[in-house]
């Protein structure tokens, strides 16, 4: 299994993911993502919009603001409920999220239970703690013309224009339903897609790309009529595995379904499925397919007073659809197809991606930089692959070894190499990333 | 020419834009893109990303994160320089930006400037004004583990974490020079290409999507030796057009190149062309081109500390690069695409997209609802287009002439008809939207 700090390692060495503002000397719980890094992610977003959106008929996108209208928040129930237990150590002063530090406690931790498991402080080791507190994760701002100096003259205006950075793209989907119900009048059952950025203020962001500041979310809610949740939730569910393994190439070995017992799911939620990954440091939340009920759609219609009924367009029926979630961090899913491509072998690091996600499916390179008519040839089989594959790159730099070597660690399936028999016959060595094997191929085959 | 207002409403009515947070009475400056906004909307996007990104070999992409480290904008100057001159009525209380709502005055226009104008409050109608004053238009936020109740105990908590969301991409490129340099060793000249979200606290957002407080940026920093920039920036000037009028299909009428003065230049931009545009509200800046000269990564050198030298790998010779950077909005781009393509007729309102644009390129239907074997084939047909083209859409909802309005509307180039006919010769109509002509045509020659 690889190692967390080895794939951290390879995506800063080879441009794939830096820690965020770098150059600055960071800035926690946030990364930014190079050239190899923005050709995976891209694939990956779009593998799934592809699959989940472009492919089906019965999906639609939507793309809503970041900011959002604070009420959507309180009808959520996140300005009220979406916080962790903050725990300080009195003696240095720093503070940890005690679910985290404390074995065997939940996010709802007394601070009586807390003391109870005599947690020694993860930084000075002393055990003198105060009392548990609720730091709510939603990033605040202000919206609209307030001066810092009218804030001094009248400190209620510190409040005026709060606005909220989204800490899920969910309820961007929900506040649109009446809007894309009323547009588009799909038939039941449908689904409202989203990929976007959400925030949420983590206490302590670990685990690399795996719980950051900053994420992309890919969500969609499934709306349905109430009594079929349980077919959807099934469908859903297959297609959830179908995705994951045979678009992403997931080892079907790595991802477990954990079934949420009743007392560790959202109040609103009847049945949530978990769907782990082993990731290199432990079992972690790969993605979560939620049956929400109607809780959202009941909530938006309370607090902004606007009916979310659907009508049905053959039996005139009338009703607030029920929901189904499936819901995945973008960073998560990077993280678990680098962890399962990356391998150690004797003597090189390899990156296997399925061949879908790889950022170029060829590296095109002359056998010597030296020899114009290698370098020119070359150059010319490069411009027909570029124009066939698009994701193509052009290595002239070291010796051949040190480019495959380079194209293992990017995951490059293929490497075709222009040789001087390429100018006798035409035919080019095309070596394979996982076997190392190379076959002379003709260039039109290619 | 077409009324804001038209394409705002059909937008609306089509499921293109809506208003942020609708449901909710809205939230000033934002916007949500609904199923036909997200699919022209991403077509846009990924065009863009296409013709200056995967075709080249001399463009890199990043994505890096919205929260940055905050010395990124005391080095750009934001903190110190990133504000409108704000000016509040003392009658009604509502407060404007001075030069949006005076004429001929400019960003840094005086109090004493602004009163010789004698505006009249566009609320209230008095002339009563208060002194202009700076707003910078930077969101802020707070990072990390502090409470509110932290910040009453002791108030200069407020200070601490204190974060900007980015009021451009651009800064998420520079910072992450170095560490491309690094690790992708780039030939000169070289871009580096982001798309990504930036936030403006807009004083008086307006104008539809043309000045919102959260928008879509892409931007390219291309590097060059110093000494050759004029002859980059010739060459990014004509890519500009060839984009903008060969790509996005805008009528080269209305596009119209501004060389800014240099008084009206920003101090370390030795040119900029503004590439304005005819929006049905007037000219306003489409995109820009500017000479920034090493003015940022100077900047950075001198902030972090840290060498932005690129050394030559042919001459050895070491220098900071000069920068030419091609900037536009997505939202901006987006306007002009429906602004170029709204078209009012004498019975019917038509969207004329680029078929490359168009959120479908086919929709198929049956001629009759109610007749099975006309609905059976017409699904085989919408498959085999669905399986080549994916941007199709089926619709078999009101009569003939509704669904041609519908499409019109959308902009669907071609709608293909199954009837009668179809099942005993196997043709069926194609209709063209912007003629209106009718063909048949075998269902193997689509």
């Amino acid at each position: 299994m690889a190692k967390m700090e080895d794939i951290v390692s390879l995506c800063k060495r080879r441009g794939f993911i830096f820690p965020g503002s770098d150059v600055y000397g960071g800035m926690a719980g946030t990364w930014d993502f190079g050239p190899l890094g923005v050709l995976l992610k891209r694939k990956i977003m779009d593998e799934w919009w592809n699959y989940w959106v472009d492919q089906r008929d019965d999906m639609y996108g939507v793309d809503a603001a970041i900011i959002m209208n604070p009420r959507t928040w309180v009808a959520s129930g996140h300005v009220g409920t979406f916080a962790d237990p903050l725990v300080e150590c009195k003696d240095c002063k720093n503070r940890f999220r005690a679910d985290k530090i404390a074995d065997g406690i939940s996010e709802s931790v007394t601070t009586e239970e807390f003391l109870a498991t005599h947690t020694k402080c993860p930084i000075c080791g002393k055990e003198n703690w105060g009392p548990i507190r609720k730091f709510n994760m939603m990033f605040s701002t202000h919206v609209g013309a307030v001066l810092p100096e009218d804030v001094n003259e009248n400190p209620e205006l510190a409040e005026k224009g709060i606005a909220y950075l989204r800490p899920e793209t969910a309820q961007g989907i929900f506040t649109n339903y009446k809007n894309i119900v009323d547009t588009i009048y799909p038939d039941m059952p449908f689904g409202i897609a989203q990929q976007g950025k959400a925030f949420r203020n983590e206490i302590s962001p670990r685990d690399f790309i795996l719980r950051d500041r900053e994420c992309s979310q890919m969500e969609i809610e499934y709306f349905v009529a109430p009594g079929t949740w349980e077919e959807n939730f099934e469908k859903l569910r297959k297609e959830q595995h179908e995705f994951l393994e045979g678009v992403m190439g997931l080892p079907v070995e790595k991802i477990h379904e954990l079934e949420v017992p009743e007392e560790d799911r959202a109040h609103y939620s009847k049945r949530t499925i978990d769907f782990m990954f082993d990731y290199p440091n432990g079992e972690e939340e790969l993605m979560g397919l939620a049956y929400r009920t109607d809780f959202d759609l009941a909530n938006i219609q309370r607090e902004s007073g606007k009916k979310m009924e659907y009508r049905d367009k053959n039996t005139n029926e009338t009703y607030i659809p029920h929901v189904i979630e499936p819901s995945i961090g973008v960073e998560r899913l990077m993280l678990a197809v680098l962890a399962s491509a990356y391998s150690e072998e004797e003597d090189r690091i390899v990156l296997k991606l399925p061949e879908n996600l790889a950022p170029y499916r060829f590296c095109v390179s002359p056998l010597l930089k030296n020899k114009p008519e290698l370098v020119a040839k070359a150059r010319e089989v490069y411009e027909i692959l570029k124009k066939k594959y698009t994701f193509v790159t052009w290595d002239d730099s070291g010796n051949i070894g040190k480019r495959y070597k380079k194209q293992d660690e990017i995951g490059t399936p293929k490497c075709v190499v222009i040789d001087f028999d390429t100018l006798e016959d035409g035919t080019v060595t095309v070596r394979d990333r996982d076997t190392t094997e190379q076959v002379r191929v003709r260039v039109e085959e290619l």
